[in-house]
């Protein structure tokens, strides 16, 4: 990856919302969509309807009935909207406040009535690119609310099994489809690492090229740069976790919980995952320095045979360039084969002595 | 950055209060202002007054009422001034020594009545100097002490939201203003560590250049101990949050805890993206490394092309200037040109041998 | 061990698993067995029986009898027939998941009735080939239930002494068998760990070799990689034995926790050795990095002598291989021997150069 | 630092207490005073008295009265006083071991009646020369014991306060006073601490010079053993201040912890400021290597100037040097200022060639 | 240390009792004494007996009566004898087989009416080898077993120390001298790392040395090796000792706390210490990098100086050497001598450049 091409997809967002009001919901990411879009999904147990709208007034028609409201939204910079459905659902103000920040780390926060979930939505989109989204979910008694920062998601799945009437979803409360959209997020949590376990070893496979073409110390640090913001995004999802598998807020149902430590163990096993890569990345450092080290080596060694070979030839030959009146040597009527046979004993003592010491 | 430059204004400070009676009141830092500048800032929910004055016994006439009054002193050398306040609110002598004592960690102490809180002001002024400035905050029932080294601050949009009749500052009592001091003070952190992220990437960048003009080691030592300073001033902040969010002390409203657990939140952030710096700046040393070996690689490889290219060449020429009687070949017609012919096909045998290890 | 090899046999398992329903019974490994080999073994103090088959169904004669019935099921592609086993004996719909997906890191999870634990075997097949399998047990009341990927384990010790009438296996419940498969994998770590501070005494022996056939660099990675990977299958098995010896599950009788500690004691020196040899590796590469050093000091050497030598020497020829009208030495009768002279005293001052600075 | 210097200094104290009835109290300590000096201070809030005797009998007719007695015993080779003192006050035989024990780290230990504590004074005497002496108090009702290796210590701030009437230190108990030693201790940590910053400083200046002239890894090695020694010494303080700190012991009054909190505090920034030291130097042996190798290319260039624009020279000259019967180009009338020409040709082309590559 | 010498002294023992039969008894050690000798002590206040016999059927005639019993067995391949020994005492299987597994780590097991501590001892022999002896300690209510790998131990002190009428050890019980035991162990760690400390000493002289006659990094490496085994034989102690001094086991009695609250306060102190050494290990090996850096440098220079002086000499000579039919300079009676002055100040032009660049 060329460096140029690293710095554009890498622009990164300020943090341009110090010195506000605390409290005061102000949207700082870089993704905008047009319109909010807002996706209704409303269902029990005989049967599941859905609607997309571009207005969050026609979520609440649904609410306040015996089914489960699943409000998905996607664009944080309507803060106006999320502000009305917060007021609506009588969410705290902090809370809207880290829905629409996307510096805002992954956390759980409990509330009277309500749980809030922060989290990470790490997954290649349609054009491979990686996509690091921020994403909130509030479950109530009978509503889920989701927040995402723009269109594309990894809920298809889910959505699926939802409208697919036989599933464990359909007959579970609100705290089930919490879990399944985590779930659904730490699974791809596994693409992203398997992508990153590629990158490293396309790494070593590089280093092993004679010449690579470029400084691959960069390509390194990115990657190095890439394993710490994916950690950042991970590691606290296994506190968010493990507080959810352990907490006894009456929204959280008794069987829901070895589902919540199933997903403890994944999480855990991703953690391993990315300290076993950023363990591995940082000896790939190692491995390029002694790579360079190698070749260094090697040209000093092309140097040095070529330069000791004929140095001492050309001294032979020097010596008898001279203008002396009186060189016996000269008047040899094969002198100038002895010479030859010389130079060739001593070219072959040279070789003889570089194959010895294991350089030719 | 150059070397001298960067001494200059690193000028460190002494512990100079070293053998000091405990309790003594000595200002050991750097920054001294003439007068001690006092604000007074008088607020209920109907109306707010401000008084700027040389004299803290203004301050006096303010206290005893049903409001708030948050007095701001600038100017830790005037120690007199500080022991005076002190005496009026009745605080510890150790809290006044902690008040003027620029070395001390950000910490908190609850006694009976008021609470006590130490923290590093890090901003930059409006000469885009970096400023690490210690502050110190008292609140009591119904006042709030805060005592700074220099005039300028970040609080001046704190100071808007309390004139601005309308915000919940001026409905709240003297733990939200501690918490929105708190507040404005660790949203600069967020931009002191922009910077920091800043110049990682122009070193990184700095790495690319050809031929750096200076030692970039130094500069980059100068960030691990930039880093180092900002971390050490940062870090200790996180435990004094942590336990005003825990803290029972009959001045901390149950209201404002979840505003707390939101400064928890911002706290942890920065300390996380410290810690990413951190690695990322100790990797820039070893790409500093691969960046100077790539180089020396590249000097090599020039010298054992020229050197292996000409070296025999001069040798084949040293041949034909021999002396000798006898050389078959320097009689033939044509033999200078044979010889042309014989080095040019050395040449570029050379020429295909180095193309082939991938060194032109 | 050349890179093509290892990439062949280090065929990684991607995570295919992803976006599916949770508690769906997917096999993700690569072992496959045509069909699923069951083992059933039956005792009790008098007797043992002893059946292989190929249908889980045969098992369930055996249950509800008052002996201990193990039934061992080699092949996990045959998620259908673990399915049933799992709905005979009531095993949660996360425990068939578990057993199947290779990717599942060591834990334990207590449930009403039985126990499950789920580690990794390594060892040497009759290949000498390294196998990192999958292996999951399930203790009931009167059953034991394990799980392999394919045939091969190293549990032949195992069943000899039940097949011997007077060991302590045949006298005791089935969490004394527990206790003895996973003891038995445990002793299996110890050879894994043996072979593993073999190979590094192998690359530091490699690394006093003066010519070095290969770039060790990646071989010392290789290492780096497998005593990672041995470390992510070894570690959580602590955290599992650490529970199992607290446990207070009634299935967990009192005499076997004093076995347990012992178990305890065992993991707790291999994950010491790990970290030795961890530790080694690392310094493996340090130690590469000075031997390259050092051999390109040798190199050097070689090309300073002969330079030092040779170039003062054909200076000192070119001088008089100049066509001056008058160069008063040239007519010295002995002016060429004069000449051999000053040459001789020359070289052998270099050598007492460097003889002097050891270079020789 | 020379070499040389640096192992005299230092010279090691060895464990030659080893094989001893535990409980033996002998000196294995390297400095010897003649006679054991014991100062005798007695006072309370009205008067001081002060006597210096080489007799510790002496202190024994001071105790028994109202007032608190500071007994201070310069020299532990001098077992045998030591133990009297120790049987007049009835303490434990380990703690006479451990006072002339100077390996004993700092400790806290409490017996009933009294409090044991080890630690480190640490200072430059007036020599400057870094003394590390080995320090024991022990606190009982009315007397305060301190022992130390030799004269001098970092306590006249502290006797002055004693002699001067209206401090808090007359007012309050022996606990106070063991606060005051301590803080006397620890505040001299800072000037030491600041020395180590002292040192890293003139090393990352000398990194800086041309050519240093000594091989400076030893003195960053030596700086590295030292900041672990003082590390040593001050780290086990932390836990016995803050032992003391929780303490519930008689002997320590209600408001002493508010001293001790703050002791609390300037060791742990202390030991903050040492991490931080000690990650510079760990940093300072990569600048140096990045030294090194910045000046091996600055070598190295030199080297590969010279030769690549010297060595085409010599060749072209080499050519014209040749005894071939026809070479056109010699007889040209200015063929040897056209060869002139075209040396100057080629001359220019390196040197815009290196211009270029930014070497010159 | 030469290669081949550390090879035949380290021979490792493997973990040959793999497969068994878990509390089955086997020998895994490396050490063979031909018959175990055993050594019987008892005393009381008033009398000491000592015997030496080669059945250990002899100790227990001692058993039973009022005394204490100290049997000592040298020779652990005697498995027969230990059972034996175990029966009597009514020991546990496990501990038996830990008593005779050499790779036990250090462990402290409670069990009713007995304490079960194994250790490891390190010490130099009287060929002044290193040797690493496991060792095992029950103690009952009257007897104390100890189990050596062979003859030679560190326990002669302690044993005068018994015949000795007047010591504590005789009048206290069977704990006093488990601590006795443990506590010269622990006082020969301390000869071991001052071994160590030399040798880090003597390796840092050694690179000091203008050319150390062989590859230091795998002494380097050699010494990390012996450190990190080292650490393993002593760091598990200090959790013995720990609980130890934490248990509430009715053969420890209340004033043997104290003493082994010393020996913990040793044991830390030598672990600290090994710390301390491991780090400066680890310096070392970067030392030494500076150290080949450095060489390779002045290798270097010595080149550079070399050509840059000759070549361009070289290349003067070589014009003149030149068969123009027409040089100008050729002709002029003194051009040789011109010649000559002009080479003369290019050379000392380029020592002046060399000097000035701190070369020479």
């Amino acid at each position: 990856m060329s460096r140029k091409k690293r710095q554009k997809k890498d622009k990164r967002v300020k943090y341009t919302s110090v010195n506000q009001v605390p409290g005061q919901v102000t949207y700082v990411g870089s993704k905008e969509s047009v319109a909010p879009s807002v996706e209704i999904i409303n269902y029990n147990k005989e049967k599941v309807t859905r609607e997309d709208s571009n207005d969050v007034q026609n979520a609440f028609n649904f609410n306040g009935t015996d089914d489960i409201t699943w409000i998905n939204i996607n664009g944080l910079n309507h803060t106006k909207e999320i502000e009305k459905l917060g007021k609506h659902y009588k969410l705290h103000q902090l809370i809207i406040e880290d829905i629409v920040n996307t510096q805002q780390r992954p956390k759980i926060d409990d509330y009277e009535g309500y749980i809030f979930v922060v989290l990470k939505m790490l997954y290649h989109d349609a054009q491979n690119e990686f996509i690091n989204e921020h994403l909130s979910i509030v479950i109530g008694e009978d509503y889920v609310l989701t927040f995402q920062e723009a269109d594309g998601d990894v809920f298809n799945g889910l959505r699926e099994r939802i409208e697919n009437a036989n599933g464990r979803i359909r007959n579970s409360g609100t705290d089930y489809l919490l879990y399944a959209l985590i779930d659904a997020v730490v699974d791809n949590y596994f693409i992203i690492i398997d992508t990153m376990s590629d990158k490293i070893e396309a790494l070593e496979d590089s280093l092993f090229l004679e010449n690579p073409e470029e400084d691959l110390s960069h390509d390194i640090q990115d990657l190095k740069r890439e394993v710490l913001k994916i950690r950042k995004a991970i590691y606290p999802l296994r506190e968010v976790i493990n507080r959810l598998e352990k907490s006894e807020h009456q929204l959280i149902d008794e069987k829901t919980h070895s589902y919540l430590r199933d997903l403890q163990d994944h999480i855990t096993q991703i953690s391993e995952n990315i300290e076993v890569y950023r363990e591995m990345i940082w000896g790939l450092m190692d491995m390029y320095m002694t790579t360079i080290s190698n070749k260094m080596n090697e040209v000093m060694k092309v140097l040095t045979i070529m330069a000791s070979i004929f140095i001492p030839l050309t001294f032979m030959a020097g010596i008898y360039g001279m203008n002396f009146e009186y060189i016996p040597e000269l008047q040899f009527k094969y002198g100038y084969f002895y010479l030859w046979g010389a130079m060739i004993v001593v070219f072959f003592l040279m070789i003889w002595y570089f194959k010895r010491k294991k350089w030719l």
